[in-house]
């Protein structure tokens, strides 16, 4: 159950800082963010020091004092834990609380997410606070959520942290001599004898900067084993909170595709996914879609809470543009049409110093309800607040599948060559908008999917799927016999779950299902193009990597064109394995000749799909009885499309026939159409 | 009184350093000097190695030589005190004296300008070595200035700066409760329980790079900090040469726009200000115009020295170009014609090693007056030489002041967003550089002038007035009632002086006056332009920065033109207030913008002013009876322009009389025109 | 003696790695190599952590089977020590062998060639395994070459390498008066009164950034003192070695223009050259053959080994683009052309694991003979067996030398001023791409060759020849007078062997052979340039630096062109002396006009030259009875050239008689003429 469900209505609301303030101002804030039809507030987020002013003494009466507020005003709350930031004492009275850096530095006291997630005295009090919390609030009935500490990252890379990866290592290897073998130390002569011999991976010792290593091996572990750490720490309050509420769900706020922490395996362990969406002035619509996708899909589609977004503007990015009128509306809606259940703020009032203070908030520096942003913030709450609970817990209903993997993510950019403009985002993102340009709902899936779980898609698509970790070529290959479609590309089923190579021919496991046998892949510098021309000699480019590959019972869909070596040889192919068929593709096609394979794909299903102008996007969540189809102009010109239903636009209770539809600039239809 | 008008001449000379050569190269110089009219020779800038060859010993044979030597052949000297680079004895010593970098990192020996500024034995032995030197020379006559150290700046983060740190906090703020509500320290739990938790702001602290921070007040407190830490390294110096000279004028060498000190603070314990001028190959000589002015404005107006210039090519930069024939001396005449009554040169002689071994000399590596180098310089020693003391004291007489604030620019510089390209010199230099292309003469001038001492200019503008500190807003509006001009721009009134921003509504303080409010700033990323249309129709680009704003009494001078949700609105505001008008310009207007808008003002004034090519200079100085202009060809083709006065060039010695005047390349004219 | 003489063929094989595979995979190996006619195996490069798993004991068991199982196989043996990495244990016992950075920071375990030189640790036990391995392999009569560690280089900035660093420069120079005189530590007043004051220049000392110096004088004895530790570390395991193995020839594998080590003082002690080639997808073929002949300079022309070169691809570039087909055997036989004797791969069989792993080999991934690489190579092979070992040994008679100095490489680089983007090996590269183009050989020489070694050669050519060490001046001046031709260029005859200026006019001792004086000279931001007009009035581009000159003697040959106030002076001078002529060019020509240059130096000598296409190049190796021609393709178009001899090309045993000759893409052509 996600915390909105529980009420019939979307929450709306944000993060709710009024400690900063006197007490005048937080009677202030009640009315004017009832006014905007706000039910609610995540409070307490950075509290710490203020809650624990020393070692020896706790202090809730603030606290105690917003709650008491909030409450009377009808506010449901998010309560957070406050153990995103160290309070000073702590990191001065315990140097062991701060990270060491991968410099190798070990900090003083300063910014946040700043703890050592092995420090036995940061372990022992963020337990003591949670467990204080939830002793003190958490029967209270209008605690909708816990929010554990805040956009949990980072490394470190201190004695403590290196004792307890010992520790994991052990526990992972059982032997050093597994460990030696999963990481081939013989390479460079790295055999390690002796546990203590072994260092976390910072530029002291076997990383090769940030993004490459000696022992990419190592460099995987040390990232899994920081996500672990991390997540423990996440447990440890998780279980400090349970000691006093069994109940009200318990989450953290997550970050899209933030690299550091393993999501899939971290939302097992959340009752709800929450997450912050901070796109730049330029991110495409497709990218935010996919994001939110993706954090729909940790939970398996379950609806999820938008934590974070800025009702105008952030602060941190080089550029801080505005939203433009509408488009914090329809960023809003594109959250739900992916999933979300709630729509929250950072922040409801803005800060009036420190470094945030010029990211944008329900309520300004100008202290008034006589603002721009003001206006469509309560617009939208009133909004919301007639549209109700219906929505609430709808799901998505995709055939497609994507497949993101945090491991992959990580041992494919620690991958030293072939060509450093290889990143993992940007070759999901790709195949997403492709899908995304034609309005067909996808699925963001992990990559352990058993073959029946897998079943219920038409096709699963698995970009660079570097490392194959065991039992997935297998599911995939019951998968696809069974009548299920794949489609993978260049750089996939290299290597095992340790990074070693799969030997006897790319592309190792897969290449049976595939029917392909990649010989070598050439690197394309930047300025560098090839050719792909398919069977309907439709051409497109090609860069940055090109498979040279041998027909192994696959068909060609496509091969190269004239200019290389490898002119005239596959590389879009095609094999009908079973039932189904596996794809590849051996290069990086041009975002033209992607949309010509899925256009083929299409052809061969009964996917819903529609056309619509770049900028609009359709997207549907379905209940048991109806669908509700979000159309979103994520653009700011006027756009005009088809629409195939008759249906309620929930938003002003018209009917919408099927025909020519006009939306303005940023607007939003919700059309519930019955099933 | 200034070190030069003590002499009725002005002073002509250099940074001088025999002792890496023998005797009788000294001989040579000083025949080759002469010759040149160098009247002056700056001497021991860095020899305390020399000076103290170990703790116990001090010997000063060689300076005794070289101060004997140029006693003999006439010159004057401005004695340094050797303190800006520390004996390496010292180093090893006591390694107090070495800096901790911002990285954290504790130096051993290297570099200059090393020395931890609350280091206790630097602090000892700086001010022993000042006493030693002004009890040894403070009596000579032709001592006529003391140079403190050289080239001062940089900053610590060692524990003895931490420790001071925190007594110069409780000097300030007296409570740690008024420090955590300066900084805002509640926001992201940063809340001090005990002095002992604040720490310098590096990265093992609040920093976040060079130029951003958690909490923005700390850095900026910081930099006050060092700032008069240093200070202190020069007041403590200056106290020791005290004991023993009361009279000689005591200086040290600041560098224009230099980030790193409150120059305006630093004059205050100046007696005179000097500075080292290097422009880059390209800087623009309204650049190298204004950081003249600035020099002058530090102590209201007083002449200057121009501590250093190099006579042909600097090493350091990237791009050493030569000085184009003629170029050093009009560049020295574009010092005068701002204030200078000194020209001096870093160097007199050319290093034969270490790093600045290819900086340009008067007397170069070739060892002989045969070169272009040393005969453009005689021909300006014989030329100032004959020009006599006449200007000496001249100032200028300014009816437009911009305003130039250390604080202001680390505060902006700090603040995360809007923009990362806003930039706090380049907002200024563009409001310099549209009165420089009209010939009007700017003072630049602190923030804190009374209303009394503003009343003297007609318009006073303030380019990003970020920072509004106590007393500023009411200053401004009392002289802007009184009939004065006011004209700031976007990013104005923000914040207070601990960078805490002003609620209710931009631009705080400074919204009655300008009879604006600012409700929204959008930032324009660096592909992206907006236009401005001013009320007669004239268009020109804007960028970085748009605000979007009400009026509140102002009128409209300009709007912005279509394309943006904006569009329309007005950006461009002049405010009627008593007697006087307030100008608000809320975007970055292209030049040719600026220029319209001053062109503007200066229809409503009696401003002197000149039209004149663009690589051509009018610039005057006054003394009682007779206007100086200085006539300058900043380029390198002949120029012709129009003349009104009659008078007679000072540097022929012909008349003048009005009408068509030319200037060859770098030609320079100065015109005395009676009174 | 080579490696390869002692066997009347040449040398073919590479890196070989088993220890990370099962026996299975041994035994395979030996079939596929020997299928390939590969007849060499360089082994033990990285197995220290193996053959000595903990202090106290060695064990040599799988080494043993590996050098049996080659023996058994017909291998020859290249016999690593192994000690290019540190076994783990070691770096956690004894910290001393692993390095501080340049930025001050002791490392821990990690990475390769990560001792520190000084550690006496690693000295005792690189020894004790180098006195092992030649006890107990030293008597093998197919160990064709001993291969002591491995890509020596980098830098270590310990308390122990300073303690060596002082005792270093007592032994250079005496006193710490001679030091202060040599680095000119008055400037700035760093003079030095006692040894232990003296600290390495990192980022904690003297150095400004890794390309800059408050002291160049230090900065670059540090190097010398870093390449002569290091080679001690060299001499330590060859004096070990050779304990039980006098004569095996000794190596290194060296890269090329690697900055670090100064190549010619290494080759003195190695027995023969062996180098690793590795150039970026975008390398000219020039800059490759330039990096051949400077390894086969080292020792006089000596053959040298081709230690590494991938026969597939890279992995550490940015972009590891693929050889093209034949581009392999195109740049093996380039190699050979240069004077290699032996044509080795990094490696035979593709890694499994960690940071290498996509890097080329001949048995790839794959694990099969079936791939284009393994054919390729295999082709190679038995081209080589069937070319047998006439060519071993033949040498290249070239008149053109080209001086290549490591010391004058640092001291250019640690230059400050006049212009960033000057560079040392460019400078190079440049003139001898000039010669590269026509054909001509030319032989890479030390700055220290004596009149009489010069004698042999039409032209010495030492671009930017900065720093002349005692001797260079009156060597060269001597070798002109008796008929030699040199040519030099802008920044040369600048600063002694401690990088102080010679005083007394540019070029200091070169000054009266070129018969120029340079009085200054300007820098050019890359956005300018600058005209030179040769006497013929043909036109060139200039950029970078322009000197200014005054002839003394010599005759101009070019001038500036108009534009500048140094228009019409002389750029490129020839003065006559004695027997034979100096030439002068002041600024960084454009490459048409270096080719001109080279055009009048060609009519006026009979140097044997050809015209071919771009890509095309001819190199000869001569015996005492025939010469051997490569002609390569270097391109991946096919090619046509005019072909003057009559004789057999090796490679099909077909006639090749005067007249028009084509090649296909990377085709090549090793025709013997008879002398």
């Amino acid at each position: 159950m996600s915390a909105s469900q529980k009420f019939g209505r979307i929450l709306f609301g944000g993060d709710y800082n009024p400690e900063q303030w006197p007490k005048e101002v937080w009677y202030q804030d009640m009315q004017l963010l009832t006014k905007a039809d706000i039910n609610e507030a995540t409070i307490n987020v950075f509290s710490w020091a203020q809650l624990q002013p020393s070692e020896e003494r706790y202090d809730f009466s603030t606290l105690d004092q917003i709650i008491e507020l909030l409450t009377e005003n009808h506010f449901e709350i998010v309560l957070a834990t406050s153990t995103a930031a160290l309070p000073a004492w702590m990191a001065e009275r315990y140097p062991d609380v701060t990270r060491t850096d991968f410099e190798g530095r070990h900090h003083r006291f300063g910014g946040r997410h700043n703890a050592c997630p092995n420090s036995p005295t940061f372990r022992y009090y963020s337990q003591k606070l949670a467990a204080k919390l939830s002793e003190r609030y958490g029967h209270l009935r209008n605690i909708v959520c816990w929010h554990i500490s805040n956009e949990y990252g980072g490394q470190c890379y201190c004695d403590n942290c290196a004792a307890a990866f010992r520790v994991w290592l052990k526990r992972q290897y059982k032997t050093l001599d597994a460990v030696n073998a999963a990481w081939n130390t013989h390479f460079w002569g790295h055999t390690f004898y002796d546990w203590s011999e072994i260092f976390p991976p910072n530029d002291l010792g076997d990383a090769i900067g940030y993004d490459n290593s000696t022992l990419a091996g190592l460099s995987i572990d040390y990232r899994r084993f920081m996500s672990d750490s991390i997540l423990q720490n996440y447990k440890d309050e998780r279980q400090a909170i349970r000691r006093f509420d069994p109940e009200t769900p318990i989450t953290t706020n997550l970050m899209g595709t933030f690299k550091d922490l393993d999501y899939f395996k971290w939302a097992k362990e959340m009752d709800l996914v929450s997450w912050d969406n901070y796109p730049a002035y330029n991110t495409p619509s497709s990218f935010t879609a996919m994001t939110h996708d993706l954090m729909r899909g940790l939970k398996n589609g379950d609806p999820f809470m938008l934590m974070e977004q800025t009702p105008s503007q952030q602060n941190w990015q080089p550029y801080n543009s505005l939203k433009r009128p509408g488009q914090m509306r329809a960023m809003s809606y594109q959250a739900m049409a992916h999933g979300a259940d709630t729509i929250q703020f950072f922040q409801l009032r803005q800060s009036k110093g420190a470094t945030e203070k010029f990211h944008g908030a329900v309520i300004s520096h100008a202290d008034t309800d006589q603002t721009r942003v003001f206006h469509e913030t309560a617009a939208l709450g009133h909004e919301l607040a007639q549209l109700g609970g219906d929505i609430l817990g709808a799901r998505t209903q995709a055939k497609v599948a994507l497949i993101f993997d945090w491991e992959n993510y990580w041992a494919l950019e620690y991958a030293s060559g072939p060509n450093i403009r290889l990143k993992y985002v940007d070759q999901i993102q790709q195949y997403y908008a492709a899908f995304y340009r034609q309005n067909i709902a996808v699925d963001l899936i992990p990559t352990d999917l058993s073959a029946a779980a897998l079943a219920k898609y038409d096709l699963v698509v698995a970009p660079v799927l570097y490392m194959v970790k065991p039992g997935v070529a297998e599911n995939l290959t019951t998968y696809v016999k069974n009548g299920g479609h794949f489609l993978t590309t260049f750089m996939s089923g290299l290597v095992d779950r340790n990074d070693n190579v799969f030997i006897g021919g790319y592309p190792g496991p897969l290449r049976e299902l595939l029917g392909v046998w990649v010989e070598e892949f050439d690197a394309l510098p930047p300025e560098k193009h090839g050719q792909v021309i398919f069977t309907d000699q439709s051409t497109y480019e090609c860069e940055l990597i090109c498979d040279i590959m041998h027909l192994e019972g696959a068909q060609a869909l496509a091969h190269y064109g004239a200019g290389e070596f490898y002119a005239e040889t596959p590389v879009v192919t095609n094999h009908q394995v079973g039932q189904g068929r596996a794809y590849y593709v051996g290069t990086q096609l041009a975002a033209a000749g992607i949309d010509h394979l899925v256009g083929q794909l299409i052809d061969q299903f009964d996917w819903e799909h529609f056309t619509t102008p770049a900028n609009v996007e359709i997207t549907c969540r379905q209940q048991a009885d109806a669908r509700y189809y979000f159309v979103i102009n994520n653009g700011p010109a006027q756009e005009t499309l088809a629409w195939p239903y008759q249906g309620t636009d929930l938003l002003n209770q018209q009917t919408v026939a099927p025909g020519e539809i006009t939306l303005p600039s940023y607007g939003v239809k919700l059309v519930k159409v019955a099933k």
